[in-house]
Order: structure tokens, then C-alpha cells, then sequence
């Protein structure tokens, strides 16, 4: 399905990307494209996700849904529509998401009494009911979950995968009896995501709590994976909200505990998103084109057989050979006469088939072939016996070098600031300062002000009372310090 | 999470159905409840699919889908909202459409340029697409998917599955470059789709092209399995649209062929919906609660010990051995104390578990346990050695005895009649008819007026030309009929 393959020999500088990765936002939009991972509709914001990229968001969702389950989470769905009213019950809850909101008003030529929201997120439409639900403790946990899609008409300049007006994603609601019980699936949840990122996606992050005035609307805390992108800006991954009694409370959750008291239940919210796709691309990714996990690809190995006429037979004949033999990695053989290897070479890694094998006239003569890892061109010589038993190898390898390679760089960009001029320093090179402050809201925003719109991204665990141990004072007010803070601009 | 299980010893009646199924409307409504299917939410129309029947679609969804993908479907995500222009290219398509479009007008306090209908259907949305990516035969044949939701504002009275104004779906969109290519994915699609009925669902169905009145708003010709439900109402399951060019043409979807002319292609859509699950718990259940094929129940032995004070212990003891062998079957114990016997008998028999088996004194002496199906209660004895060996035995009974249950149930209402008169006397019982007719919509109407609303449902394959051949005549007008339909109130 490549667009650009015409009915003449089409030219090599159609096909690859024309921009550098450092010029990121071309780039970006140009990777995205040009590989066929997704396109734009007519619906300003709102992209397909063409077979390539869903094939991978499959692949997230099963590996996250089978960690799920054996956690006792349980699928549910409920509507995709919610009443203005129920919306509006939880105050910060709806100030947060209202700007956001696609409204229905009519359906065919009737005006409706209410209008609908498309839900922004399914607190609202999901609570009424767990109000009905539990009675008793017996009826808790609850821990449900939706694989969904909804609709934030953001304003902002849309950007294909990270910031679009509809994306999918999980969206578990979770309700406890206790606050114990709800705190401790922190840890299951994140550890969850974190797993996924790292060993699917071969993505590092930094994980921690998010502030007051940077937590979700309606949450009592939250806490994020933080990624940073090419272009030096951090952008959120998957989530998780603590948040305690706060719906309970606005869609009156109530229930009967052991001594027949009646309780407000505890709640968790968390979720991740389609988003991740487009981090994965943009941090993986060169100016040749896509690079992903192999774990993710669809067709892991690409076979090019390089030929004259003379010798076209016997190496076309060896490469199904091979094909055949390889079939668990799901191999192409690009097997086209009108395209030159260079060309060839240039499509599949522009499309990003992790390994690529070439096999010529000597290569046969030595019943072995070059494999190219798409990661970083490195060239092997694989004996043709060996491959089978070779490929797998490689393939975690390449897994295990993305992942050291994003999280090399990622480190490379988070510098310790104690004062606000190293932080303001850190924040124009297009870094991630690590800087004490206190837990006043208003020193963030005064924070913001200075660095040109930098946000705390969140507040590393490890270090969250370090700051007050060491006296540190906050970059801003100079009193004493609350914690350490990723400060960065943000996608 | 049984509402019903307060803090006293609940009452028996306040469990189980309280009408029978012979008044299928209430019936069916506290079934789906009562069973823990779904629930009502505030947006009339629109239900929760609670984790029992999502879980049940999910095991469809997969089973679907892994034999789409044998035979070169990929999936895609394509946007939720359809710009107005695009809904309306094709004319028959919005005709049969914008009665029942949700329309968005406004996001946040802003309204928008051009409203958005939320899709109903994924066409007008897909097909500017298509027509971006086709460009040659190469590009041939396109064949997506889309497992996504879908708002259809309808305004009969909802019904828990059966009608709802949003529900979830496949829909399959394919691309040819030939009409005899297009038109073999037919067979395909109704055998992967009647296989997922009989096998997965123990589902029979009537298989037949649907008249020009009743095929689908844009198609050329429809075909679509229909079934019947307890009141005698047909309703339709999955169907298949043979769309020949006409959505090409409204969205000029065109490619260059082998001899480099430009052609439009030729599509197919496809579909199976929520609904199913609705046909089926419609199908299978009795007055004592659900009953559903145990290849979909995600619990499939219910474990009942019955005992005294004196031997309690002995026998949760057996009781848990047992239930452990039985893992794969993934058992309840049922042990609670505070409830008798029966009672458990019928709360378990309302969730539909498939097998139940009871372990009393007595049984513990023999070594053996009282094993009940749940679709006709047939009670046996069986060797707690012979269990795990036995069960998958009975479970693959009771599936085929559901299946020839409700074939037989089936074909007994399905009637042939030779005229008019015997057509409404067939569809006033309730039942349906199989009766020649002509090609003329006309004939169509009025038989629909006579009959009191029963319209055609669908032509079987094997008996188009018949009618022809044996000189039968339309039982409206009396001229020469063009095949025999199958005639019948509908749901």
C-alpha cells in the first residue's frame, strides 16, 4: 500500500523523510505519514489509526489487559454519552473537562431536552451506577475497567498520536473500602504501566507524584510517568488518580461497613493512552525513518535478495528458502525486479522492519547472508543454518539497546538545579531541572512565569522528603523546601 | 456483588424471576438484571454492558477476529465524528441514516462551523480515505475493520441489548478491483459469522439476500442471518452488504487498473453486533434465569456443599479438593453458611453457571458427587475420580443440546405458505412464513398492510430460483413470483 509506488520507477527522495529529526515537528509529522502508521481526516484533530499503529495499540492493550485480570480488574462498558447533569457534580471534576467538552444537542431534527457530553473521561456516567451497585462492604473492591475511546476538543495545534481531540486508552475505576486498601493499588497499577513501557515498548520514564495544582480535576493526588521528548519537552504517559472521597462524596458512594456504619467508598482512577504510541515513534525513531521494538513489529524481518539476471534464479530460490524457514518472525521477501536494493533498503527502513537480510551471489556462495539491525546498521555476517536460532537473539538485543539508548538520553537530560538560575539555565537548553521547592502553588506559577512556561512535571518518590532532610529551600521563595521537583516545559 | 444479599437472611422470591418467559418483554427485562448482565443508565437508551456480558462479547469480538485475520482483514481506528458534507455524498446511505444521527453542534461554550454526527456507521468517514490510498490495482484489496461503538438514535422503546441507541460492533470495509473477487467475500464473512453462531454461540440462523425494500440504505444487495426470537418476532443478527460501486462513485474512489484505465472499486461492508448477545440470552433462557453455552460462561461449575453442623467440616474439605481439580473450569464455592441449599440452587441457576455440583454426606460416602446441567437440570452421580474427565463430556453435551434446542424451536415456527390468506394466518400465530412473492416492492407493502406489519426478512439462498422454476405465484399480486421469502413481524 505505499502511496508513492506509481506506475513509473519512482524516485528515491519521494519515499524518505526530507527532514532531520532535530527539526522535530516536521519530522515527526513526516515519520508518521510517510511510514503509513496513521493519517489525517476531515475531522480537524481526530486521525485514523491506520493498521500499522493499531496493530501495536492491540498488542499494548492485550499485554496490559492480561496484567490486569490477574489483578482482578474486569472489563465493563458503558456509554459513550453523559448527561449534563450528572457531569456537573464533582466541581473541579467538571471546571477541568468543561472547555473540553463535545456537546450533542440534537439527535436527527429534534432538539434534545438535556444536551449530552462525548465522555472527556467516565467518572460521571460510570459512579451513578456504582452508586447503585455497592451496598455493603461485600460488594467491595470494585475494580473495573473500559478499553475506550473519548473526546477532549482540545485547542491547541493537534499533533498526530500526542495531542488529538479523540484517542483510546484504559480507563480503570476502582472503589475500596478503605483508604488503606485504594492507596495500595498505587504501586500494582504503576508497576503495570511501567512494565509495559519497558519491556513492549522498550521505553524508560520517570514516575512520580504529581503537585496540587498539576494533579488531575477531581483527584486528591496523582501520579504520572513522564517521558521526555526529541525535543526536549517532557510529555505525560500513563497515569494514576488517588481520589480518596472526593466522587464518593459528589455521587454519594456510600456503603454498609462490617459494623453496619454507613462509609464513603475510596476511589482510583488510571489510565493509558494512545499517546504512548506517538512517544514510542518519537523517541525511537531517525532521520531514515521508523524505528520500533521488534516485539511490536508485525513483520520483524525484511528479505532482499540482491540479483542479476544470471544469478536470479538460484538466489530468488534460496530466498523463499529462507523465508519459509523464518516464518514465525512473519518475513517479507520484496521480491520486485523494478526497484533497485538501495531503494529497497531505503523503504524498509523508512517503515521500520527491525532486521533487515540481504542475500547476494557470494553471500550464497558462503550459505550465509548480511543482516542489517535496523537500530543502528550494524552489518552481520549469519551463516544460513544459523539464522533461526540467531534472530531471536538479535531481536532482544535490539529491545535491550533501544531501551539503554532512550534511557541514556533521558538521564542526559535531567540536570540538578538548586537555585531558580540553574533551573531557568537547565529549562533554555531544553532540559528537565531536578529543583527543590515548597508545596505552594503559587511559588509553581511564579516558577512558570520565569522559566517561559515550564511546569512541575511530578515529584520523584524517592526523593520526595529528601529536600526537607537537607534543608533545601524552594527555588522561588527561598523557605524551607517541600521535595525535589522535575521541573520542564511540557508537550 | 448481588444487590440482593442485605445484611439479613434475604428472601427467596426477591432473587429469581418473578414472571415467566411466555411474557417475553418483562421477562427478558428482568433477566438481563436480575443476571447481572447490563443495568439502565441515565441516558435513555443506553445501557452499562456490565463485566458478564462484556466479557461474553469479548470472547465473540476475539473469536471473530482471529478468523478475520486468517483471511487478510486488518484492523483500524477510524474517527468517531463524521464532518455533516461527508454523511451526506451518498443519498440512499443519509436517507437511511440522519433520521438517528447524534449531532455534535458545540464544543465547550463555542459552536462549531459545521456540526458532527456522531457515526452511525463508519462510511463517510472511511471512504475520503480510501480514495487518498487507492491509487492502483496494487493497492487492492483493501480490507479493514473497525471493532468500535456506534450511536444510532432510534426512537422505538429501547430494549437491553436488542435496541439500544449506542452499541458496539464490527464493521468490516473492503476494496476489490473486480466485481467476482467482491462478491466471494460473501461466503467468507456468513460462514465465519454462522460458525461464531452455532460454535461459539450455539446459535442457529436463517441465512438470504434481503429485497431492494429491505437491503441497506447505499447497498446493492444484503444478506443477513435472522432469527426469532421467544415471541415470535424475527430479528436480525450479522450481516453482509454487497455495496457494487455506489459508495465508489459517491466518493470517487478510483484506481488505475493493469491496462493503466481508471476504475471505480467495488465494496463490501460487514457486521456483527451486541445485539447477538441479547438474540442469544433471549434464545437459551428459561423462567428460572439465564442459560447460556458454557463455552461463553466465564465461571462453568457452581460447587454446592450441603451439610450439617457435624459434618462440615469434612465436607468443605472434599468440597475444596474438588474445586481445586477443577481449576480449568474456574469453580465457585459456594460456601456461605447463612443460605440454605435451595436457595444457592436458584441464585446460581438465575446467573446461568452451567454445571452445578452438590456434595452432601451421602455423596462423600460414595466418593462421588450429584452433577446438575443447568439447560435441562438432568441430575447424574458421577466418581469424583471421573470428574475433570467427564465435565468438558457434559459441557460439550449441553451445548449441542442448546443448539438443537433452539433449531428445533426454529424450524417449528417457520411455515410454508402458498397464499396470501395462509401467510397471515402463519404470521398472527406468531410464527413466520416462507411464501413466493414477486421482485415489486409494491407487493412488499402491501403485504406488510395485510398482515398487520410483517415485512420480508430475507430470500434463502437455496430457494431464489425455485419459486421460478415451479411456476409459483406472488401471493400479493399473483403474478409469477421471483423466489420464496421468509415473511415475519420483526423486532
Amino acid at each position: 500500500m505505499t502511496k508513492k509506488e506509481g506506475k513509473e520507477k519512482p524516485q528515491k527522495n519521494i519515499v524518505g523523510l526530507t527532514v532531520k529529526k532535530e527539526n522535530f515537528s516536521e519530522w515527526f509529522q513526516q515519520l508518521i505519514i510517510k511510514s503509513e502508521l496513521a493519517d489525517y481526516t476531515a475531522v480537524s484533530g481526530c486521525m485514523v489509526f491506520r493498521q500499522k499503529s493499531y496493530a501495536m495499540w492491540e498488542k499494548i492493550k492485550d499485554y496490559v489487559d492480561k496484567k490486569l485480570r490477574k489483578i482482578g480488574i474486569k472489563n465493563v462498558y458503558f456509554p459513550l454519552l453523559i448527561p449534563e447533569k450528572f457531569l456537573i457534580k464533582e466541581k473541579e471534576h467538571v471546571k477541568g473537562f468543561a472547555p473540553e467538552v463535545a456537546w450533542v444537542t440534537h439527535t436527527g431534527d429534534s432538539k434534545l431536552n438535556e444536551r449530552l457530553a462525548i465522555r472527556p473521561t467516565s467518572e460521571a456516567i460510570m459512579y451513578p451506577s456504582y452508586k447503585k451497585w455497592i451496598r455493603s462492604y461485600r460488594d467491595l473492591p470494585l475494580k473495573l475497567n473500559q478499553w475506550n475511546n473519548v473526546v477532549r476538543w482540545e485547542f491547541k495545534n493537534p499533533v498526530l498520536f500526542l495531542r488529538t481531540r479523540e484517542f483510546l486508552w484504559n480507563e480503570g475505576h476502582t472503589a475500596f473500602a478503605s483508604e488503606k486498601e485504594a492507596i495500595k493499588e498505587k504501586n500494582q497499577i504503576l508497576k503495570i504501566y511501567q512494565e509495559t513501557l519497558k519491556e513492549l515498548m522498550a521505553l524508560p520514564g520517570f514516575t512520580g507524584r504529581k503537585t496540587q495544582k498539576e494533579k488531575f480535576a477531581g483527584a486528591k493526588n496523582s501520579w504520572s510517568i513522564e517521558h521526555i521528548l526529541p525535543n526536549g519537552k517532557a510529555i505525560q504517559g500513563p497515569d494514576f488518580h488517588d481520589d480518596g472521597q472526593n466522587f464518593a462524596k459528589a455521587y454519594n458512594i456510600k456503603f454498609l461497613n462490617k459494623n453496619e456504619k454507613e462509609k464513603y467508598v475510596w476511589q482510583n482512577t488510571w489510565a493509558i493512552t494512545t499517546r504512548m504510541l506517538g512517544i514510542m515513534y518519537a523517541i525511537h525513531s531517525d532521520d531514515k525513518g521508523l524505528i520500533i521494538p521488534p516485539k511490536l513489529a508485525e513483520n520483524k524481518v525484511i528479505i532482499i535478495p540482491i540479483f542479476s539476471k544470471k544469478d536470479k534464479e538460484k538466489i530468488l530460490r534460496e530466498a523463499k528458502k529462507i523465508k519459509k524457514g523464518l516464518n514465525s518472525f512473519n518475513p517479507i521477501l520484496d521480491e520486485r525486479e523494478d526497484y533497485s536494493p538501495g531503494w529497497k533498503f531505503n523503504e524498509w527502513e523508512l517503515k521500520g522492519i527491525p532486521l533487515r537480510i540481504e542475500i547476494g551471489p557470494k553471500d550464497l556462495k558462503n550459505k550465509s547472508v548480511k543482516a542489517v539491525k535496523r537500530n543502528d546498521n550494524k552489518k552481520l555476517n549469519i551463516k544460513i543454518s544459523q539464522l533461526k536460532k540467531k534472530i531471536p537473539k538479535l531481536l532482544e538485543q535490539m529491545h535491550e539497546e533501544l531501551y539503554k539508548k532512550a534511557e541514556n538520553l533521558m538521564k542526559s537530560k535531567m540536570k540538578k538545579a538548586e537555585t531558580l538560575e540553574e533551573a531557568i539555565k537547565i529549562i533554555k537548553a531544553k532540559e528537565i531541572a531536578l529543583a527543590p521547592i515548597c508545596n505552594k502553588s503559587l511559588c509553581e506559577d511564579y516558577i512558570k512565569e520565569k522559566t517561559g512556561g515550564a511546569k512541575v512535571l511530578n515529584i520523584p518518590e524517592n526523593l520526595e522528603k529528601k529536600a526537607r532532610h537537607k534543608n533545601k529551600l524552594c527555588i522561588w521563595c527561598k523557605k524551607p523546601a517541600s521535595y525535589y521537583v522535575y521541573i520542564g516545559k511540557s508537550y
